[in-house]
């Protein structure tokens, strides 16, 4: 397998997905601005929506869609438990997965994270997190994960709330959020795709100031 | 089973995978901008988030997220094939899900169908559209559904579609798009779910205007 990655965008939710599996996979970087890939390749032949994440699945396809790549993972190493076997609580999974990338990841922080977003359009997004966060912060104070135990829910959650300081969004006025954050933070698997990306995202930012 | 619905929302696609399968359920309309069912009830207090999709489940419990309804309700009744069985093309549905959910429905759609958000924010959102509508176009020249036979991903697209005249989207500008919307419009279960829709949207239209 390959992984189209992009330094702390939401595709370090699959490393962290691969990593807590232990599945061999080749990372492969991808300039989000350039949508060039490191190794030289135009990244748009690759994904016609310029997007990470990206998996060259096992046979040899191409899987996009963070939501999608996450299931595809946990379904393929189901003894890794990321995904409930259970039907009525895998529909929940998919709930807050969806949930995540619709209402958090594209509505409030893809524009708050846009540098080409102008100020009214960052206020729009911004006008959206009280309600979204709002809803986590109450199912967070009464459930340690985001359905039954830890799984790729959490995993993208986590992953989207590192973006929070970037964005201006500040996870204090949401105590349970920001303990759920912390919490996940800790995991090996987590901790160490975390600092991994963060070292990968800081080179990547010298580069483009030098 | 009850359907919490707005007309002519998102919610309409779960309306025709229940006509779809021949599956009995009750209706229950929701003004969008009151938040308050047709029969009086406070509808932030069925779902936090103040949406619809929500399903009252056979089981009694709430889904929400209208890519987690409609997979349930496909999986519910699988005789009615609107999902494939095969893992990798159920892969495939789920990325075209997240692709409607995310890049369609709340980064173009959303925003331009907002009476409440500034012309900057709709001209962010109309700019998103070309690349998205680009990747369908190019697909849907080369099949006539998104992923193997009619499903599920299908109806969503549709109903997504629905909305682009009142957005400003010109569907004739991807025409392999615009025969796809209409293809789909022609099945049984999509016209007789529209029509009744649409005829709630004029009566909730008019009655606002009253």
């Amino acid at each position: 397998m390959e992984l189209f990655f992009s330094p702390m965008a939401c595709s370090l939710a699959s490393r962290i997905v691969l990593y807590e599996v232990g599945a061999d996979a080749r990372f492969t970087q991808v300039d989000g601005k350039a949508k060039r890939t490191l190794d030289g390749r135009d990244y748009w032949q690759i994904n016609a929506m310029g997007q990470v994440p990206a998996l060259r699945t096992l046979e040899g396809w191409l899987l996009t869609e963070n939501a999608a790549v996450l299931q595809y993972l946990a379904e393929a190493w189901p003894q890794a438990g990321l995904l409930p076997a259970e039907a009525d609580a895998r529909a929940r999974v998919r709930q807050w997965l969806a949930f995540i990338a619709t209402e958090l990841h594209k509505a409030v922080f893809v524009p708050l994270l846009d540098s080409k977003a102008s100020a009214d359009v960052k206020a729009y997004s911004m006008a959206r997190a009280a309600l979204r966060l709002g809803v986590l912060e109450a199912h967070l104070q009464r459930h340690e994960h985001l359905e039954g135990s830890y799984g790729i829910a959490d995993i993208y959650l986590a992953v989207v709330l590192n973006w929070a300081p970037y964005a201006g969004v500040n996870l204090a006025d949401w105590p349970a959020v920001k303990a759920f954050h912390r919490r996940i933070g800790q995991r090996d698997a987590v901790a160490r795709a975390l600092r991994e990306e963060f070292a990968l995202y800081q080179e990547e930012q010298r580069l483009r100031a030098a």
